[in-house]
């Protein structure tokens, strides 16, 4: 039986603020990509979040990102590899510390904002990423985009790549994704975000913005749970993906 | 034989700024209290420190504190109970990542600070980096001061508690610290400061401010590592020891 | 024609998070506590707070608090007295930079959370603030509680002290709140808040929690910013008021 | 007679860490870069350096930054220009309030490290950094490298841009610094320094990396306060200069 994955960015809040519907969207996701308190996620956060995932079998993931909370890490920052690596080591050792304490571990790494978008090309600060995954436990995944510096390096480091595809962004006829700034970029329309997962988890193709198909074969789906309805359209998409005949299930 | 551990503060650094001088305080003591990245030590410090202790058979010990950058962690900050668990999880965890990249794990725990003074009657904080500790890793020694609520506590929750003693501070009769607020708090003359240490070790005494003798028994006597001449004086300290025939050596 | 004033913290949000409605709250209070970037508020949300609060006439306010962007100033801090004054000064350099930029300036202090809670009794935070604002300009007033330390030494100090009462807290019969830790603290009925408001503008009188009359004589009200219904609470205490013909005007 | 200003970073250190020796270059500069709180400086340094800038008379000027604390400020970080411009904004601002009680005002802006640096060709965030000073008060000269976009962008909104040339730093024939990474760009002969910046002074010329003379011109000449023997480089200089008969005097 065919089998995804869905991820979606958890614990994004920080002191009194809130941004994630972190138990609804747990309902959903099969792999919680948890904040761990550079972009978001204060210490608080972190321990209700692991606790809710492993209570609902969830995997814990390292969202780990540059210290930039005024920015929520989607601002590009140009830090040195070494300070880059022990960054992320130190993110990923937290958040650890917590998944122990709920009865598990972290079970993967995937980048945030600024730093996920950096490292599709910077190859200094992918090799910086995959180094202190490396470090910290050569046997985690890592979650990106195929074709990207980070999978690439992360496959040739020996760690396990695992290819991304997001539910409702458009893809260029290469299989890039169209950039933000333009128009279309964000698919709004529920009933095509939905169909569009099917057929990435089915057929291990999706419909560039040209019309053409693009193979993009991903091992896991990204939701995003910032936007709002973000939890009814994730509802959708698994409902449909279990109609389909498609389980949802870690990649871990 | 005799043996006493002798710790001090490092890793106390952020960023451009430095405090303490790792490198020689790392060839006197047996036991490094290194700053988790809270009141100080961003993750480049945390790196390098825990390296340099694994090389040198140091044990590395998470130096938690209260979340205040800009005080040093030295003012007290009433954080609830659950929230200061958390934050001390946290630390924890971060440097353990460090340390365990440094081919060593943590091997204790001593509160920095205005944390370290508030959990000596503050029961409700105490118990929250019991509390913290014991989720860790319950098997984790904790450094404190003899009649802390923080040591009581650790030691009814299962955990080692390890008492500690000052070589610079004056005693008051009952055992307390003379209150820095207080002249004489800190004793400067390093001749004395040796003289004290070797008598602690040896016969477990020191002499309190009213001439009385003070039963104290460490098994850690704590070193200040950042005062003029620190680094000095810890040479001295070890030297004394060991011609006392007191080996210098972790509890841990 | 008896007049009072209706102040609400706005601002409250960092980065990518938000807490309060800024601009449904402008169209109902006459002055605005401005967050200014220690527990929240950056400096793009200051900017976009003093703009809207200038173009409707809304006195802008500086609200000031400890450091402490983690726990939203809502813990107390043992800042020592300088320290805390120069926070202070700084917190109100920044805003009033863009006040002027707004067409407007910084109008009046109030401090924020446990800072306020803190200066109640607080004699030597209480100084600090005072000096803050005297060193920053002499000509300002600060809002607080009647009976305060703060408005004590403010109004010794040559400040203008400005009484301020809560829409929607539970009052003893000495005229202090009821703690927010006893049941009944905060008053959720929008009926009998908008009808307190009324008394306390029209009368200058509450009625306590034991039933007897206290006189408050507010010449400001505070109405919550952050709670549930909190602009349609505001908006009919505001409707209520200049039925009851008092004029909803900024003390300033 | 032959004037030239001499301006040095000041104010950089945090909390309880220090970095540049403020009262011994104060004694040697006529301009203070001095950090507002975003990459060092917290409100009690800046308090400190502006009251002892004022009494001897040495002019304040802003020394703007990313926020970036743990980088020091000297990481590029790529903030939306309208965020760029209400930080800035927000660092003057606070910086003004203690000059002002100081018995001075902000005389003037220098950007700080990446931002520096960024600026000579990213017209955006020039654009941004000038839009703020504009905003603040467009009489306020700015400080810069001579040919950036940033002083470029500065003169055609009206601002008085201000030359700069650095005593100890490389230049290429076309006028521009060395880059750090190259061999050779740090001067640290200090004899060598002294002739530079004498020759800078008297004659507006700079010997560059190949020989040739290039025209500087500089209004002002920046110190290095951070290097090792830096005020005594800075003391030097300043006397040479004297000596040949230039006054050091604020160009404001």
């Amino acid at each position: 039986m065919t089998g995804v994955d869905l991820n979606a960015d958890l614990g994004e809040g920080f002191g009194i603020w809130h941004l994630t519907e972190d138990d609804a969207l747990l309902e959903i996701v099969s792999s919680a990509n948890v904040a761990c308190g550079f972009h978001a996620g204060d210490p608080s956060v972190l321990r209700r979040v692991t606790a809710s995932a492993a209570e609902r079998g969830v995997t814990v993931g390292a969202q780990v990102a540059y210290r930039d909370l005024a920015g929520f890490g989607r601002r590009f920052i140009d830090v040195p590899p070494d300070e880059l690596a022990n960054d992320v080591l130190y993110q990923i050792g937290a958040l650890d510390a917590f998944a122990r304490v709920a009865g598990t571990r972290v079970g993967y790494v995937k980048p945030h904002g600024a730093l996920y978008n950096a490292i599709v090309s910077n190859a200094e600060q992918a090799a910086a990423v995959v180094e202190a995954v490396r470090m910290f436990d050569p046997s985690l995944p890592v979650l990106g985009l195929p074709g990207s510096e980070w999978l690439r390096q992360a496959e040739k480091a020996g760690l396990r790549p695992v290819r991304e595809a997001f539910a409702d962004r458009a893809y260029t006829p290469s299989g890039t994704l169209v950039s933000r700034r333009e128009p279309g970029a964000v698919i709004h329309d529920a009933d095509e975000v939905v169909r569009r997962c099917v057929r990435m988890a089915v057929e291990g193709v999706v419909v560039a913005v040209d019309g053409s198909e693009v193979k993009v074969e991903p091992e896991s789906i990204c939701l995003h749970g910032d936007t709002p309805g973000a939890v009814e359209i994730g509802r959708r998409v698994r409902a449909a993906l279990v109609e389909a005949g498609v389980s949802v299930r870690s990649f871990a």
